[in-house]
């Protein structure tokens, strides 16, 4: 039996839980907070390198982390990693621009919203993350202005103007066993 | 002919240099300066979509960005990348890893304390640049403790303490076709 650690306001464990949806694969779910240190006992550091929740267990002894790869592996034998090598390589194009670009700038500035009042300095940082964060949006609004194929953004970012991206997000929700960020 | 639109002192262009030599796959460079804006002109932008300089034209029509999806793309045919899935997967980690952990830290470092002198916010932000950097070399040497397999390092890291990861170095550095990072 799979299990996942995770943290349900986790964007990048709800990346996984989304996939398990919508591939149908059974998984237990061992939610950790990020506020209670739970991630720093020694049982739990054994199972993990790279000091953070989230981690798929895969059957008794193997342990995968790092949301795009743990997507990278559920999706690889299934038609949400296309078949043809360039396709596959522009999949993992952008992942890794979620990941360098998006995620440190959109996601933090999202957790430091909703994970009580923001610090003076998280406050003083927060227009950097904007910029950067508004940067990302741009390019993937250039990008999704040209082809087909992200919902309530809680980052403090205006997605008005993001007409493009907000088609994507729409029909990304609309797939199959699709499931809401809050659901483990 | 493949094209690599590259920036010799990157440390991202080196990846992908360094693993087409030890593929021994031609490709020409287009050496491009981040300090002269020529990544700007429209031609370059159309390119490609994240608005960075690395890039791998394959062919005459199609384009690759993300220096560790160039490296996916060129390892999948080849023993660079495992065939095993879960170990395919746990390349996938560490490259994800280096994006996330190592890169912004070490390699921004890195850039702040050989293009010129640094700004005083530069310096002002180099000690939080240096606690995250030496926390991912941490992880690394905690992970090369326990098994076997980065050189002169120009982030004002001090990599005496990291036995493990020196001795990973030294072996990356005798593989066969290993070229140095100023190496075109």
């Amino acid at each position: 039996m799979n299990r996942l650690y995770d943290y349900l306001p986790s964007g990048s464990g709800y990346k996984v839980r989304l996939l398990l949806a919508q591939l149908n694969i059974a998984c237990a779910r061992v939610e950790l907070s990020i506020t209670k240190g739970k991630t720093c006992t020694p049982e739990f550091v054994a199972k993990k390198p790279n000091g953070r929740i989230l981690v798929l267990e895969i059957g008794d002894d193997a342990c995968l982390a790092e949301s795009n790869a743990i997507l990278a592996y559920l999706a690889e034998p299934t038609p949400f990693l296309p078949a043809d090598r360039l396709d596959r390589a522009r999949v993992m194009q952008w992942l890794f621009f979620e990941q360098y670009s998006h995620e440190p700038h959109i996601a933090v500035a999202r957790f430091w919203l909703t994970h009580g009042e923001p610090s003076e300095e998280q406050r003083r940082r927060l227009s950097d993350r904007h910029t950067s964060g508004y940067a990302a949006l741009d390019v993937m609004e250039a990008h999704l202005a040209e082809c087909s194929f992200l919902v309530a953004d809680e980052g403090g970012f205006d997605l008005a103007p993001y007409g493009h991206a907000h088609g994507w997000f729409e029909r990304v929700a609309s797939e199959p066993e699709h499931i809401p960020i809050t659901q483990g």
